[in-house]
């Protein structure tokens, strides 16, 4: 079983910012990128910790890149050992991702000719959220003096800093210190470190932003020197004295000491292998990545809070503003949902945390009821700004429209929220907050909604759907189905809030003054215009993306980019050249057909998915997966396993685009994750769900001979076994409400215990 | 009394547009433009013929430029004399605004010190439409042979041509003749040329584009030489055989002689000045202007057909493709509706003959009823491109939606034909047409209009109002107050022709199938939204331009022109520089206040003329007269008089833009013509009517003694002369049927005969 990734000797600076994304660790509460223990801000080191931001002056609000604490520097005779200016011999660096641990190992050979070889573990730690542990150890070919420069680095990598003031650095007990607190709202941070080490002398080293141990090590050759370096991180965001609460950590670490917190911290992650990890057989590149994927949305997931959701670039760093996108609900919420339905409530409920932040910005551009955050930080602020990109040719910014006219955002709050009802069955969701968080979208819909007196038809006007390369357009299908769906399911809520708590129901509605509104919106939901497939021959059954679609130009994607002049040009905004095109950024219609499977036949999706596929430049991770899972459901396996893998890879291989125009929008993709575990399960595997029925209908590759995984379905634990030949299902704990399965359009009730298998017998489509 | 405008040495290259277009001489059906006679293509001579457009494949479809059968060059002793190449002692240049002439008179020296004059006279025969007449005077200061090379030259400038081809030249009974036929259609066009002299030999002289005779003329010292040229000109839109028409024409005009001609021409031009000349007691430059703007009008009106228009910039030349925009309505149709009104009906049947292709353009965008062209050439076409500007950075083409959503152009359409209506009170106008064009463009307001639900009105949304660099916006104040016009005058259209024609409203109702249409309109028509000034002290009364319009960057005019980054750039489109901001290319709000300028209180005419003044670049000539105009209103007549001249002066000053992006815009620019003689008389002389009562509230400049113009009200012929302390109506011929005057508040009605004289005693706004 491989649960190691590595990769040698990629010490070029090119490397240096793939590196940095792919190995990558974090505990939902920090994360930390994966630079080596000698790299400083020009490498991109960084420690963001979650739902933390600053502003300074006019620039944009991004998190906090708090001080470096896992810092390392080996000195020998003065030549610093540093993998990207130093002779490096031999080179490795990995995760494992059953451990969540971080590993690297370099042999330098010194100008003296010694070889030195450092290695390093370090971990985010699952068990104490603000502890980094490290163990890093050295060795010689030679008997020699080494100095270990080792502490906290506050001179860090900013994108829109410097975000930390009044830096002050501070020792007690062998403790250092660096504590600072934030420009815009003054909260104060402190990171401290704890050394323990068998041998040598340490004096400390303050510097104007950093403070570091210099530990004197006498190496004898070819014997291991050891230490240990304990880190914590502590804001005011959750700690009154966070110097003191960093300090105490530390302490309390250094007395555990790193092979007891290794355990407890790996106990914690293979806990949650248990419950999520997918066994493939027959294709290891697919199953690194795909274990790959769920490591890192693991490793971003909010377990200590539920007024912090994840970000659209994780926690790799301050690209787009560390807000959180829509990205979270449609493509992240599926994993959590299925397999830990306690972060995927987390993830929710930060959007209820956040009602607030929707209202004033429904207010702010004159419509009723909440209107989510395009880029939404603490307190649901709008972090995206009018001008969200710079023209390569002017160096001008550009108008863009994401943050007035994306207004699906809040239709995909409201489908992630009923998804993970249907998932989960978890009916406290909607006395919770969920129902006021639908109402309130609902609502916004209701007030967006424009009649066409003429066609006797609601519309939805002047939007940016998915494809945010065609800005302000009219009846995007995928928006105008998404917010049908919204008003259909605030109904559906109104009337299960009003059937299982009527007093709560009674109270909602009085608050928030919806009585006549609900009646508005039974009216509306029924009659929201929905394009069709065009009935002409050589469109039949394609939907147009928005009104007017098939009037652009028909160009080819290659073409098109012939006609770029620089290469980090924007496609999109006020003159991109894909604006007048049929050229699209990402899945739209097709993502909608994803999402609304079961109301499209194979011939439509079929239809629209040979026309859009040619058309997508997939300049958005959201985009492959959702071609995956619409290929599996038409019977293009190929196409589908094409797609999951692009999309499986992209923090692997590090392709995604790192240029917008001017800006750098580097880092993780964990939308692409989550898309990755959608792509294999809801698409390869083919798993769906209406009420207590579970479908499962197995398109894999012909090269998997089976794949194996668990599944929380309303909220039983299930464990299945698929081939193409055959469908397990495993009842894990005995069941407690009766559960249906379905396969090949024969349902069947599962066993309260024990496992039931069904084979395969009929053709697959396509 | 002033009537000529003259230029003196005028010859250098950089002034070569401005004369072009300065000294244009037309008849409606044929424009010339003032170039001098021995120049060619790269002095931009051309012979614009009114309503023949032709395309050559893929560029833009555009007038034709016939052969210039004005061709004149002088030759001693093989040196070309060429205003802009030989040495000129001096020249001048300029036009008989009176008897619409052209002049010239340019005096050589040889280089051997001979010095030769050349005189030449010109007239675009008002009474022969297809002639022009040319008088050349030659004298020398000795005796010396010269080579009168004159004839016909197909080599001509085009924008977007060639667009003849099959060019022929042929001579018979002394007159040569050059045909072609058009790329497209295949049109035939011909010119001829007979050139009558007393002395001198000629031979002709054939080359691939052109045929001239060589004509050698010994000169006598200080003896003048004349040599008349008869040009006429015949295309196939009004001949069966164009090179037949043009040689008789050509035949019967040397018969009858330059003088004869001339005196028939004159006698035609002092009737229409007579309907329409206007004196200015006072103030000799605005007298000028005046009449240089009238004249500039008069030049190009259709006075032949009613299928044809006025283009935007009149027969200058190929700018805008000869198309006819909205000026024509409602910025050149009041002088002609008040002096002219037979060519004001002209004018407006093009756009009922041309209902067809607004049918079709309302079709194709989805829409039912009339989306009259932006840009309409022949048949309603709508020549206007969805790339109609390039961008300077990137040398591509800009998407722009000047055809798709400026949608005012049917409301402008409606609002003239009731201009023209309650000015002439032509009742025969509605069933010649004109109720079936307000119908049809009320149709299509009611397809394009919305109802917002929630705020429980109808709304006009995504339409690019008259100030361009803010397209597709919502509720555009000025757009939604015309619709809402339409709407109106649709219904007052309907109730009329149904009382003076019952038979043909029942048809027409039955023919457009408008029965139900007719009574949604008269649903709709009270519920039309239209914003009203803001509330907020700082913009009391102050109306937005457009939903949303106080957000946008709040801006200087000369801050935002300092970011230009190339002189030509484009501030609208994609990513204009005055996108973003509330920076305007022109009159928007105030054109609306003064179209509709009894519904609004001068106060609000004030705050809005205050807040919008300083914000608009005035980069179309369509501004300025609208500045003047509410400006008068107001009681800022030194404002009114700044506004009026810069409008009455651009032709004279050539100050227009002459580019945007990469294309080239320059021309006569017949909009501000029009604008010039709005500002004088609705503006300054305050001139407005109401059913049978003309009002008269004279703001004239102080250093104006006296105005005094001929006027027809409801057919009747007025003589009107104001000053700011009395106005006189003279009742030119006896009053068939009641009128009354108001002034000042009091209404009385006018006499039956005589004239009648009303001092003003009151205190004007302001």
């Amino acid at each position: 079983m491989q649960w190691k990734i590595t990769e040698t000797n990629q010490v070029d600076p090119t490397a240096t910012d793939r590196m940095g994304n792919k190995f990558l660790i974090g505990n939902g509460y920090i994360g930390y990128r994966g630079t080596l223990e000698e790299y400083g801000k020009d490498q991109k080191t960084a420690t963001i910790v979650c739902g933390l931001y600053d502003k300074v002056g006019e620039l944009w609000r991004e998190p906090v890149n708090l001080p470096n604490g896992c810092f390392l520097q080996c000195i020998s005779q003065d030549e610093r050992l540093h993998a990207q200016n130093s002779r490096v011999l031999e080179h490795e660096q990995g995760l494992n991702l059953y451990q969540a641990v971080h590993e690297r190992k370099t042999t330098f050979e010194t100008a003296s000719g010694a070889h030195i070889t450092i290695r390093a573990r370090r971990f985010a730690s699952l068990a104490r959220l603000p502890l980094i542990c490290m163990e890093i150890t050295l060795q010689a070919d030679r008997d020699c003096q080494l100095t270990l420069q080792t502490g906290i680095d506050g001179d860090v990598w900013d994108l829109n800093g410097p975000h930390l003031r009044d830096i002050t650095s501070s020792e007690q007990d062998g403790i250092i210190s660096l504590s600072a607190v934030t420009h815009e709202n003054g909260v104060p941070v402190a990171v401290s470190e704890m050394a323990t080490f068998a041998m040598g002398t340490q004096s400390i080293i303050k510097g104007e932003k950093n403070i570091l141990r210099a530990i004197q090590v006498p190496v004898r050759s070819n014997q291991a020197c050891i230490l240990y370096k304990f880190v914590a991180h502590a804001t005011g965001l959750d700690s009154t004295d966070p110097l003191a609460d960093s300090q105490r950590a530390c302490r309390e670490a250094a007395v555990l000491g790193f092979d007891r917190l290794m355990a407890e911290h790996c106990t914690l992650w293979a806990q949650r292998w248990a419950a999520c990890d997918i066994q493939i057989e027959g294709d290891e590149p697919a199953q690194e990545a795909l274990r790959f994927s769920m490591y890192a949305l693991l490793a971003i997931a909010p377990v200590h809070a539920d007024a912090v959701s994840i970000p659209a670039r994780g926690l790799s760093g301050q690209v787009y503003k560390g807000a959180i996108f829509w990205d979270t609900e449609i493509f992240m919420l599926p994993f959590f949902s299925c397999a830990f339905p306690a972060i995927a409530r987390n993830l929710l409920m930060y959007r209820y945390h956040t009602l607030e932040g929707a209202r004033r910005k429904a207010r702010e551009y004159g419509f009723r009821g909440a209107f989510y955050a395009w880029e939404s930080q603490d307190g649901g602020e709008d972090a995206c700004t009018l001008f969200n990109v710079t023209d390569v040719f002017t160096n001008r910014p550009l108008r863009t429209y994401f943050r007035d006219k994306q207004v699906h955002i809040s239709a995909d709050i409201v489908y992630a929220i009923w998804q993970y009802f249907t998932i989960t069955g978890d009916q406290t969701i909607w006395a919770d907050g969920g129902a006021e968080v639908v109402f309130e979208c609902a609502r916004f819909y209701l007030s967006y909604t424009y009649f066409n007196p003429d066609k006797q038809r609601y519309e939805i006007l002047d939007v940016t759907g998915p494809d945010e390369y065609h800005e302000r357009v009219h009846n995007n299908f995928f928006t105008n189905l998404m917010v049908a769906h919204t008003l259909s399911v605030c109904r559906d809520v109104a009337a299960y809030l009003q059937a299982q708590s009527p007093e709560k129901f009674r109270d909602l509605m009085a608050s928030l003054d919806f009585e006549h509104d609900l009646s508005l919106i039974r009216q509306v939901s029924e009659n929201i215009f929905l394009p069709v497939g065009e009935a002409a021959v050589d469109l039949a059954g394609v939907i147009p993306q928005f009104d007017g679609f098939f009037k652009l130009e028909n160009i080819s994607l290659p073409s098109l980019l012939e006609r770029k002049l620089h290469p980090h040009e924007y496609l999109g905004g006020g003159n991109g050249l894909a604006t007048t095109t049929q050229i699209i950024k990402q899945a739209d219609v097709i993502l909608a057909l994803y999402l609304f499977k079961e109301r499209y036949r194979v011939e439509i999706k079929s239809a629209n998915w040979e026309y859009y596929e040619p058309r997508t430049e997939h300049g958005s991770t959201l985009s492959a997966c959702s071609y995956s899972m619409v290929a599996a459901q038409i019977g293009k396996v190929d196409w589908a396993y094409r797609y999951f893998m692009k999309t499986a890879t992209i923090d692997l291989t590090g392709e995604g685009k790192e240029y917008v125009g001017t800006l750098y929008i580097g880092g993780t993709h964990p939308a692409g994750n989550g898309g990755a575990w959608m792509a294999a399960i809801f698409g390869l595997c083919g798993i769906s769900w209406e009420g207590q029925t579970l479908s499962i209908a197995p398109r894999l590759p012909t090269h998997w001979i089976q794949v194996t995984f668990p599944l929380v379905f309303q909220g039983q634990k299930l464990r299945l076994r698929l081939s193409n030949e055959s469908v397990c299902v495993q009842i894990v704990e005995a069941l407690e409400t009766p559960l249906f399965i379905s396969v090949e359009g024969a349902v069947q009730p599962l066993p309260l215990t024990g496992e039931l298998s069904i084979p395969l017998v009929k053709e697959r489509p396509g």
